[in-house]
């Protein structure tokens, strides 16, 4: 964890789910004060606790001097928020002043996005930081969570997971593939992960339906050469709970790469479901 | 066209669509008598207007026999089935003598599962040709079908759908991508062509959703290395309905290796929303 000599309280510009609570409540652990900037509907109302504003994409132009208000020298971003709808923000009249800056955002794809987004805050002088750093007990560890093991009929699979990722670098997309018994079910794009999960639990063209026990596996890994200040792939219950109904024997991470959230209870659903939650060393130099 | 020296009727092993009907009177029109075998449930009922007997799965290691009987030398395979439910065959006693075939069919990815399907025919004696090569008026040309023609804006996306598709080629999965403004929205793995479409336009995360002109392009090519003779990639009308739902701005497809199924009405279509479909030429070698 690298130590920026910065003063004033930890900003975080959070979207939806668990994880910026999560990143607020190691920094305070540390002895540090946050202010949370929430973005839009994708944020948790549970962020009300902190110190915080509400902003909405039209006014995405005055997160700046707000963070700047507060005295934060330092931002985090974390968690996932909706494209914002370029046409709405084009009849706003308030978001005007904030047209170059969203017109440069929607148009680009989701790495050049995440990149764009960490330059805006770097130009304006701030010091972006990854949750991964903020919060080291959020990062997907090497082997195993909970109790339930990956065996060797499960290594093909990952394996195979994990390089259609690879293979997508260049295409700034997926970050989620399911493979089942050597065969890729699903690929996530724009949809997300809890999507690819339910698309594969309703397939009904395959003899996944009637099979006798689970298989095929998730794997989450980011993209390579993507952003990791920002976006890292995250799984939560949520996720655990959709592999189940998907009848997956498991999920694979990359070790040091993805977040999860809520991991005792991420760690409870793998065990009841006896799905296997394991992380695994890809050496994706952080 | 190839001429192979084979007598009898040109066997038809046909899965669900229009096209085995396309492909079994284009053969009649070359004076050839037909006879079609119909795969479970999803074959056409109209194909029992043709010299036709059905076969479900758990029966269809009887299908060489049913071949031989009616004199087929010759053997197309077209239009797509439903994988077997591996779970319903083992319980059915008639299936027994086909699980070897049925089990190795399961259990390879697709690209596997053609070459095998090819195989188990050609080590039976008989000759497999490619519906393009029966009926080569249904395969894409190169250019625009239709009024619509692309224009410039379109080509980044069009290039970019081609590489995904040519990426995954390792990996035996995806002939279909949809790509709008440079941003990979969907990528076809198991579920199919219209299931990626329909996911494309109930997309509200997107800018898409009020964007007040289409944009995007639906991309179909084989896998690289695919087997050419059975499974092309093929669009029809649904294929344009389903593209001007989601609001793409046209399709695009590799010419000479994706097959057009009642091209008069998918140009019809395609008029009518004002998509373009336009064949490249990507010198896919066949």
């Amino acid at each position: 964890m690298t130590q920026h000599d910065a003063s004033g309280p930890l900003g975080i510009v959070a979207g939806g789910g668990t994880l910026p609570a999560s990143v607020a409540d190691a920094a305070i652990a540390q002895g540090r004060d946050v202010y949370i900037v929430a973005i839009g509907s994708s944020a948790d109302e549970g962020l009300r606790a902190y110190s915080h504003t509400w902003l909405e994409w039209v006014d995405i132009g005055s997160i700046f001097n707000k963070l700047r208000d507060q005295g934060c020298q330092e931002v985090v971003i974390v968690g996932g928020v909706d494209r914002p709808d370029l046409s709405d923000i084009k009849l706003s009249l308030r978001a005007l002043k904030n047209v170059p800056l969203v017109i440069s955002l929607v148009k680009s794809g989701d790495g050049d996005l995440l990149g764009s987004i960490v330059k805006a805050f770097e130009d304006r002088g701030f010091i972006v930081r990854g949750a991964d750093d903020i919060a080291p007990e959020l990062v997907m560890t090497v082997g195993p969570l909970g109790r339930v093991k990956p065996d060797d009929s499960h290594q093909f699979d990952i394996d195979r997971a994990f390089g259609v990722i690879e293979a997508l670098g260049p295409f700034d997309v997926g970050q989620a593939v399911i493979v089942s018994q050597g065969h890729v079910l699903a690929i996530e794009a724009a949809e997300g992960t809890d999507a690819i999960l339910k698309r594969c639990a309703g397939l009904e063209t395959h003899q996944r339906k009637t099979a006798k026990k689970p298989s095929g596996v998730l794997v989450k890994r980011p993209k390579p050469g993507q952003e990791r200040r920002i976006d890292l792939p995250t799984i939560g219950p949520e996720t655990v709970r959709n592999a189940a109904k998907a009848r997956l024997a498991g999920i694979a991470l990359s070790a040091g790469a993805v977040l999860v959230a809520e991991r005792e209870t991420v760690i409870a659903e793998a065990d009841k479901h006896g799905l296997f939650i394991s992380g695994f060393d890809l050496d994706e130099g952080q």
